[in-house]
């Protein structure tokens, strides 16, 4: 038997490959996406026809509801920024989610734990942790410490393993993996404010980033930018 | 204008007292209370009651539901148990909810970066960290240098702080020091597994640890028993 792992899959590029490198890696697929009230719903479908791609175990959508608190224009009713300049995006993006990772990863190992799973992936990378603090290294590692001493599993001597393959990676290397492990790139969403037939914007920090990573990669994406 | 707080409030004897000693501390108050799929969900409405009894700028209660993973006497169909020996208490009980203090931090600092709070009451104490990892003094420490990391606040040098005023306290002195702050006990819920009436038990772990503090600290529990 493989052993099991928890996969956070947003729908996105990124979480999209993260799952496929875990698979490669011989884990069986716990994916757990979270409908936390974002903007861009349609990321949920998108994870949806991900995991149908894929030979998953389970896929768990939990609800939460954070735009009860706002603070995030991704939760808010905040417009998300378009075309911007590199050096604004330097800065913490008004596209941040206040702990948005701390509760996806809480929740993450809730499940984990229940299903005697030690290894719990999470796509972060370079390239979003110079803006949102809880995508950099030493969080990831702060987190594991405090999962190891919140669990049963940690206080009887498991270790809870946070996985992040895409750390160092950058979106063209991202895309150069999954392309080689089959992702479909079709099936994955990364814009914040996509066109009502569910076309991406093309303009906002997460059409950019990815745009720039499939000409890097010299691979098309296979998205209809035209709309 | 005073600083804000975010308190989990769970409607039970201690959340309600640690509420308490947030007001008397001089803190603005924000009750976040989380209905994850508990078996008794009368705790909501007791937690309704309390904010209304106390001066609370803002109560949210945030839904998310564990039940879907399952694992614990409190969200799966696994039999509460009753009149346990005082050594089956030492172990980690059934009751025991997968990662339940890390979900519940984690929303609570996700409400309190968007709200400008750097104080996160919670009231685990002594009584229950023998048997839960995640009331361990050492936990709650790991948890606030994660949230540190973490967030927006945390890289600007700003620092949340997790105040855990009932850790070193036993039953019978959180009791104590709720009546002299004008707790009204009557509205609170600590059973398990409640009668349908909304009446405790009187015989599950909650109930015994309960009624035990209020025996010790000489104060009748004003919650009927006898049905």
């Amino acid at each position: 038997m493989n052993k099991k792992a928890v996969i956070l899959l947003s729908g996105g590029l990124d979480s999209t490959t993260c799952l496929a490198i875990a698979r490669e890696q011989g884990f069986d697929i716990f994916a757990l996406t979270i409908n936390y009230g974002q903007r861009h719903t349609l990321e949920i479908e998108s994870a949806k026809s991900v995991v149908k791609n894929f030979d998953v175990v389970k896929h768990s959508v939990i609800d939460i509801d954070l735009r009860q608190f706002g603070g995030s224009a991704l939760t808010a009713d905040i417009d998300v920024p378009k075309d911007q300049s590199e050096s604004a995006m330097n800065n913490i993006p008004v596209t941040y989610v206040p702990a948005r990772n701390t509760v996806f990863l809480s929740i993450a190992l809730a499940w984990a734990e229940t299903l005697g799973a030690y290894d719990i992936f999470i796509g972060v990378n370079a390239l979003d942790y110079s803006g949102y603090p809880d995508c950099r290294p030493e969080y990831i590692t702060s987190f594991a410490q405090t999962a190891n001493l919140a669990t049963k599993a940690g206080v009887s001597g498991k270790e809870f393993n946070i996985h992040i393959p895409l750390i160092d990676m950058t979106k063209a290397d991202i895309i150069e993996k999954g392309a080689n492990l089959g992702v479909d790139y079709g099936l994955t969403s990364s814009c914040y404010d996509p066109h009502k037939n569910g076309d991406p914007c093309g303009h906002c920090d997460a059409c950019i980033l990815r745009l720039k990573g499939f000409r890097e990669a010299c691979i098309p994406d296979p998205l209809n930018y035209r709309n």
